[in-house]
Parts: structure tokens; sequence; C-alpha cells
């Protein structure tokens, strides 16, 4: 393929090789993939006007920006002049009429300043110091009469307010800007991530400019060919006159092609084709999107389904696989906008008459707006008003969230919006509603009795006794370590009085409940039963009583009292099948 | 608000209320919002225009519509003739020229008959049957003057080949169908949702020239303002001069807008402003996507954390804690193109170290396409190469990836493309293969005498003697029912042969298997324990033998030889621990 011609009217273009030819795609997570002459360094020429344009937006404010440069296609060539009658404004920043009073509006005081701003913020977007190609420079400053006389078209229609001269200038230099393919993947990279360049994590460009930036790519990018690229390719994009194009898929990723040659309209004849191909053989065109987008519910269950960590009594359990229903836990995830929560608080909404606890857990949510919160505060309005409670966990990483919420709830905001650390922790509070309304007169499970032990179940009095015999009473202040992770297991504990917690690290600052036990539990029985190190750790949740016996003791219980043995492991055995059954049922909820 | 004028140049517009206003937005899920006089009707006029463009591309294709109508915008009013010099091509179908062009293009022998079709392709957009109002049409009919002229024109230039007329006529009928704000809103939601109806279900218009009609409604829809609004409100739009307006966000949702008065551009004033107010409240513009965009990796674990629910002997748990980190199970969700499979894809590349067995999960897997199929096959083509096995699960709901694969495997297809049904049982045959590399020369499983058996360990040959005269040997068939669920439990089976599996029933033709034993593994404890009828069914996978003890015996052991029931109890107590260990750590994998 040898179609099209290298630019000419800029002599130092002239010098390019037309077989030079590198592709680099640059996903927004950074990753990066290139081949053939993606570190050749050409001159960025018209690629740099969106760039400018943003920085412009980011200096002087949307509004001002507007009211220097419009945003509609022209149907015409790179080089037109389109100024809109009566008001002298070009019609969009694409074009070199347009790029010029764009230019003009970068901030600074002298003009090695302004260029200075402008490498700055290419750099940001490239992640590496950019320069000019000074020979270009040159030769675009030598040859630039018409970009001159646009200048002082512009300062007659009062678009610009001074002398033009310096910001034509600028404008030759930002054109001169020396990079490669790989640094313009990179930069469209940063474009399809929100403006953070995704290897450096750096910002480039405030994250509420870039749908502006990408919009007059998107709608005059290509000059004369936008309609036609957007029909087929489908991707806001840019060209250049030496030869380099750039297209980004907005959130997803960003591509840069090189090779010199140019057709009629001034864009690069393989680059066009390349982007065509991608587009075509990775389905990237922007309208082309799958329906009806992912959900953003993870995950749905109830309190019946699937409870918290803490270990209740067969009565209690019972009255959660009962009620439970009561309690709905969404698990919702990935990027909530409007369409993917209208979604969940349909959903909620439908389903409103069952719930009376709703928790959302927002553990696996990436990215959260303002639209998504003003729908959660209308579900958490509807519900308020309903007598329902709604519980928020894992929201810490989305500030967003609660920062609205205090605005929209006002004096309300303590009191209606709850917001819980742990999913476990706010389905043990909604079970404890539930458990009390259930069985407002059940047994205070703060104490116990040995008689009450769940181990001792259908002990005869003297067997208590007999038993009771071997029973070591101890206490324990609140927070104190009972039992530590590694720990030989040569004790059995029975809960007189308290509440006690097991806990696994999960790192070096935080820890993860995996049970917490009441008044007439066993607990610690696991490695007495297979005799293995103490796998997790034991903490007091309060002041805590507890009756403990020894290993021994109760291996020799099996030759001094063999009924004795056989009830207590006939009772261990029945207390592991339900931890087994309660467990297997949480599992199913996962599956 | 009183701005703007109601269009007087049909004189049947003239009529419209300038007061009545209805919006109505879709989502692509179904779900209409609709506030005002969302359920009053008025004629389509030129929102008619992108739905019969996508009519032509189905009756023509896209080569041949493209080359009688172009796509790029003009910048120029919505009644200008802008056709291309030379050509005489009408520059985009949003324009009047553009639109008749496109009409003239639609299948149909007589003028009837293409009406017919036209209301039919409205009828599956709108989901109810649509019709013309009368006296519009013949307004429109009477005063149309120019667009007959057009109609020559694109004679006279061989775009249109026959008498022009009977175009402009389907054109000035098209342009009179009578819809809603709600219709216009299903309809838009229809375009969101991939081209099918999201409440009827129905398929309206093929998904491939969704994107070709939502572009030229992007670039050229909003006529003059169509830079503008692709800046300020950012999603592909179309209005008509009866004051409704149509935007859509693929994959999201769609929103109609109806009132009469119109800016001088001829676009609702209104309409326009309920667009701005709601792109900016709920973030709708197309440019303004999340980044990275969702994760496509809902779980990710090794054959080390969590396992197939075939039950393993204690040697067997620990050779697969030992190598099961040579599994990998990805388990994908949501929509799989070509950025969400990338990041999937360079995860199992950046791992493919570790990686022995490579298990894809696509249960919750929304779509998938072309783009992303490649990347599997890239994939599985690498790991092949490397010696590595890749199984593919729950995939049956995506046609597109077997034919894919099958096309590109060819004859390796069979040998490679190895396609499960159950994330289990692919686990499971993982499994057993790192089993047999790491214990060589391990008991045959599939069969054991009573002194094997896991509840006898640490019995003596008498104790052995003792318990064996307790039991009663019994034979299944394969596929022979042991246990029922709801069955009264009242043995205790030792498996000495063969297979079983535990499944509950999911629905009347699905079962899940919750566990599988093997020899010497005993089974039916649980509801012995506890005394519940069975809550499982239990199936011979082979031909099987048993040792029964009966309840009875079970319990009499205790009186009549202490000592056993102790030790029996005791193996017992440390089989739950272990298998409630197993599922804790699975449970952890979800957390």
């Amino acid at each position: 393929m040898a179609e099209g011609k290298v630019a000419t009217y800029i002599p130092g273009l002239a010098k390019a090789n037309p077989d030079w030819f590198g592709i680099c795609l640059v996903t927004a997570n950074g990753t990066a993939y290139e081949v053939g002459d993606s570190r050749q360094p050409f001159t960025i020429q018209s690629i740099s006007k969106p760039f400018v344009y943003g920085l412009a937006l980011e200096d002087q404010g949307r509004q001002h920006v507007l009211s220097k440069v419009g945003t509609e296609p022209t149907g015409d060539a790179f080089n037109s002049i389109s100024l809109e009658p009566g008001t002298g404004r070009p019609r969009n920043p694409m074009i070199n009429a347009g790029a010029i009073a764009t230019t003009s509006l970068i901030a600074g005081k002298t003009g090695p300043a302004r260029l200075r701003r402008l490498l700055e913020m290419f750099g940001r977007y490239a992640g590496r110091d950019l320069a000019l190609d000074d020979e270009i420079y040159q030769s675009e400053n030598e040859t630039g009469h018409r970009n001159r006389a646009i200048g002082h078209m512009l300062r007659n229609f009062d678009i610009l307010t001074t002398d033009p001269i310096p910001s034509v200038d600028l404008y030759f230099q930002q054109c001169s800007v020396s990079v490669t393919a790989y640094d313009l993947g990179v930069m469209a990279a940063t474009l399809a991530n929100g403006g953070t360049n995704p290897i450096t994590g750096k910002q480039a460009i405030r994250g509420e400019y870039v749908e502006s930036v990408l919009s007059v790519m998107g709608s005059c990018g290509m000059y004369d060919y936008a309609g036609e690229w957007m029909y087929t390719i489908g991707m806001p994009a840019k060209s250049g006159v030496a030869g380099g194009i750039i297209a980004v898929l907005p959130g997803q990723l960003g591509i840069a092609v090189y090779s010199p040659p140019l057709d009629a309209r001034g864009n690069s004849v393989r680059g066009i084709r390349v982007c065509d191909a991608l587009s075509r053989h990775c389905d990237l065109h922007l309208l082309n999107r799958p329906s009806p987008g992912e959900s953003a519910i993870r995950l749905k269950f109830t309190g019946a389904e699937l409870n918290s960590n803490r270990i209740r009594t067969p009565e209690e359990s019972q009255a959660l696989h009962h009620d439970g229903g009561q309690i709905q836990v969404y698990q919702l995830q990935g990027n909530l906008h409007f369409a993917s929560t209208e979604a969940v608080v349909h959903d909620v909404i439908a389903n409103v008459d069952q719930i009376r606890h709703l928790i959302l857990d927002f553990k696996k949510v990436l990215t959260l707006n303002e639209s998504a919160c003003r729908l959660f505060y209308e579900v958490l309005n509807k519900l308020s008003r309903l007598d329902r409670v709604v519980l928020f966990t894992h929201a810490e990483h989305l500030p967003l969230l609660r920062r609205y919420m205090k605005v929209k709830l006002g004096e309300r905001y303590t009191e209606l919006f709850r917001s819980l650390q742990e999913n476990d922790l706010a389905l043990e509070w909604c079970e404890n509603r539930v458990i009390e309304a259930a069985l407002p007169s059940r047994r205070d499970a703060r104490s116990a009795t040995p008689a009450q032990y769940e181990l001792f179940e259908n002990f005869t009095p003297a067997e208590i006794d007999v038993i009771s015999s071997l029973l070591q009473r101890r206490t324990y202040q609140q927070s104190e370590t009972i039992i530590n992770a590694g720990d030989e297991a040569n004790e059995l504990f029975f809960l007189a009085r308290g509440g006690v917690s097991v806990f696994v690290s999960v790192d070096s600052v935080s820890r993860k409940r995996l049970a917490t036990f009441t008044g007439g539990m066993v607990f610690g029985e696991m490695a007495v039963i297979d005799r293995a190190p103490r796998s997790a750790m034991i903490v007091a949740d309060t002041e805590v009583t507890c009756d403990v016996m020894s290993l021994g003791d109760f291996d020799r219980l099996g030759s001094t009292h063999p009924g004795i043995k056989i009830k207590l492991l006939e009772n261990l055995s029945l207390c592991l099948c339900r931890r087994l059954r309660t467990v297997n049922r949480k599992l199913a909820v996962f599956d």
C-alpha cells in the first residue's frame, strides 16, 4: 500500500520517510500494545488542538471559552477560516482559526511561560517530558502566512483582544511538539481514562472537561471527514498533517497510529485504515454498546438465606429462618450511574412490601456519580416514610455518597443515613431487631448456668454435678484475648456470661470476624477435636465469664464417666452439624 | 416559560396547543417513566428520518444506501438542499433531501405496500400499531412544494432513478405518523437496547444497523445545532417540527419530549431544555463514561482455595492444599467486549507460569462479542502450546463462542475446546489430575474394607469385629436412588465400593450436586445426628456396595460398647469438623 502523499506545505514535514508505520493501543487500565515504528518521533501538529482546548477550558472556564470558539462542525477542510457570521467566532476549535483562538486563551504572562505551561500539560498526558522539534517549528514559522492572516482576522473580530502574533507563534510551537505513536497512545488512553494518565496515575486534565474535549473531537476532529468517521469508525479522533492520528473509546482505550502519507483531506491514509480495521475487529464503535448494560446487582439475598457471623441459638435461628425475609441485602457492583442504579432502585421499590430492613452493600462498587446518589436518596426517603430502615455498608471509598446525603438530609442525616463498615455487622443489627420482634420474651442470651450449656443438653442434674466439678471458672476483661492463633489447643470453653468473637487477621491492621458466641455456647472446640493448633484468635467482646474444661479432663471422662462422655460427644456432633448446615446454606447463596 | 413559536409552515401543525408538555424516559430494560402530556398524540415529522434510514439499510444494505446519501453534517438548516458537488448526493439522511432519498430506498411494489412496510416498522419500535394523521398529511401534501422541488433535483442527479413524486408522497406520509411522547420514548429505548423493543421483546431493526442510525443522529440529528448538542447534551438525538424530540443513550435509555414551541432552528425549546437538564442531572453524556469500566472478573480463585463438591480424603485434601494453586478459576461477568476481555486475558497471561489448568466460568456473563471470542481463542491457543489445559464452563448461553472456536480451531476443536456445563465438574476434573500427579500411588479410593472406614479410625481389630457384626451389606445399581429427600433418617451408610452423590432439586428438571463420596467414607450421618428427615437425595454414581448401620444399633452401642461408641463419636466429630473447615474456607473465597 503506497497511497497518499507526505505533507509538503511545511518543508520540514516533507523529509518524513513514507514507510514509517507505527501503531500503539493503550487500555484505560494502562496496558500498552505497540507494533512497528511506534517509537519514531514526529510532530504532533493538529493533534495538539484537543489537548490545548482542554487546557483552555481549565484556564478560562467553559463559558468564556465558548464565547470565543464554537462547537459546530463546518463540513469544511482543516484550513478553512469558517468564522460565524456576525460574531466572527470560529466555528470550532479543531479548525486552525478555532485552534489559534483557543491557544490565545492559555494562561501565562510571557510567551516562554505559556509554552512551558503547554509542554507541562502535554507531559502529564504522555507521562514523560516532551520538547519542540525546532526545525519543524522554524519551518512552520517561516511558511505560516495563512495562519498569521487568520490571527489578524480574529483580532479584527475581537476574538483575539491583543496582538495576534504571539498567539500564532505559540500555535506554531504547540504543533511542533515532538511525540511518538506510543506517546500519543498514552495520551489518548489518558482521555479514555477520564483525564488521568493510566500509567503514571497522574491527572492530566480535570475530569469534568474530558467530555468537552472528546465532544469536539467527535463532531469536528476529522474535518470534513468527521461524519463518515463517526459513522464507520465511531470514536472521537484527531489527525495531524505529520501523519499521526489518535482515537479514543471513553472508559476503554486509546489508539494512535503514525504513517506520514496523507489523503486529500489531510488525514493519514494508513492511520484511517488501521483505525477502521481495529474498530471493526474489536467492535469499538462508541454507539454499538451491548444492552442493557452490566447489572449493578452482584448478589441479592435475604436474612432468611444468609445470616451474620453471630452464632444463634436454635430458637433464634428458627426465628430468622421464618422472618429473615424482611431483611433484604443488595450487593452492588461496578460503576453506578443513572441507568445501572435505576435498575437497582426499580427492583427495591418492586419488593418494598416485603422489605423492613434494606442493606445496600457498596464493597464491589467501583465508581458512583451524583445521579446515582440522587436515586439512593430517593430510595432512602421513600423507605423512611414507610418506616423501613436502610443501611449502607462498605461505602467509605465513596465520599460523594456521604456528602450528597448530608446536604439532602440536613438535620435528618444522623438519624437516617446509617453507614456501617461491615456487611456482617449490618446484618447482625437487622437480625437482632427481627429476633426481638419475633421472640420478645426469649431467654437473656447474656448469661447461662451449666445446666443451660448447649453441650449439656439432656444431662441429668447428677451428670451436671459431675461435669461441673471438672470446670474451672475464669473471667476476662472486655477486649482481652482469650485464645491466640497458633496456641496449643488444650482447653474447651463454655461461655457463662458475656460475648466472645473469633477473628482472623486480614493484614497487619485489619481483622475479620468469623463468629460471635453468647452465653451457653461452647467455643474453642474445633482445635480440641482435631488436635491442631488454634487457627484463629478469640477476644472478649464484653466482660466475660467462662467455664473451662482441660483436654485431659475431657479425654479422661471417657473412662471415668463413659455415659456422660457419650452425651457430650453427641451434643458436640449435633452442634457441629447445625453449624455445617448453616454454612452450607450460606454457600448456596453465592452459587 | 413561553419561549419559541409553534410551527406554522404546515397549517395543520399550527393548531397544536403551545402548553402541551410531555416527557417520557424508558430504560433499555423497559421501565418507563412519564410525566405530563406524554399520551398526547402529535405527528412524528423529522423524527421519522433515522427510523426510515434504518429500514433503508435493512432493505438495500449499507453500501447501496451510502452511494445515495452521505453521512457528513452540513452545519446548515433542516431544509437546506445541501447536495454534494458533482455527485448530487445529499450530505446526510437527516436533512430533507437526504431523507427523501432514503425514503425512495424503502422496498415495496406499490405506494400503499411501501407505506404499510413503514408503518409496520414504526409499530415494531413503538410496540403498538401506529397510523397516519390524515389532516396533517393532507396539509403537508398541499404545502410541500419545496420538498417536491428537492425530489426533482434528486431525480436530476439520478439519486432518484424514477418519478420522484411517489417518494416525496411517501415522505409526507412518514412525517404524518401519529405518535405520543410515550411512543417515542419506547422507540428511543429500542435503539438504546440494540434494536429490540425492551417491552415487547421484539426486534425492530437488525442490531448491526443500530450504530449507523445512531451515528447519523449523533452527527447530523440536530441540524446546525448538532455540534453544540453533542457538546452539552451528548446523546444521539432527533427533533421534529411538531415539537417532538428524542435522545438515545446506547445500552442505557431513551428519552422523548413533546412541547410544540420551536426555536429559530426548528427544535423544541422545552425539549432541548429537558434533555439538557436530564443529561446534566443524570450524567447521561455519552463521552463522560466512568473509567476504566466495569471489571469482567467477578471472582478469581485457585484450586487450593476452593474445591469441588467431591469429598476428598485427608491425604487428597492435603495434596490439593499444596498443589491446587495450579488450578486457576476466573468467574467472568457482564458484557465481554474487547476492553473488558483484554483485562482478563492480560491477567491470565501475567500469571501463566503458575497456571496448569485454567477454568473460565461464563455463568454470569451477559453478552459476548466477536472480539472477546478472538481474545479467548488467543488465550486457548497460547496455553495449549504451553501444554496447559483450558476449560470453559456455563458457556451454553453463548453459542457465538462455540461457533467461533469451531471455525478457528478446525480439527483441533474437539481436543482443545473443553466446555463443561458445571464449574464444579470442571474443578473436580482438574483436581483429579492434580491429585494423580501428586499422589501417583495412593490407595484406590473406589473400595475400602471396614478397617479402612474413616469412622473406624484407631479401632482395634476386636472393635472392628464388634462393629462389623452390626453392619448390613447392601448393593445398589448405578443411578439407583439410595436415599430420598424427606425420608425418615434411620440408617447410617458406610461406603465400601463405588461412589455416591448428594443432590438437591433446583427445579423440576435440574438438580445440583452438593457432595460426592468415595470408598471408606460415611454418608447420611447428618440427619441421623440431628434426627431430622433426609434433606437431600443420594444417588449411586456407579455400582455401589454399602455397609449400613441402623439407628437402633447406633443408639444401643452406647450401652453395649461405650468405648466403641466414644471412638465412633470422636471420629464423627473429627469428620464434621474437617468438613466445616473446608466449607468455611470456601465461604472465605466469596467474601
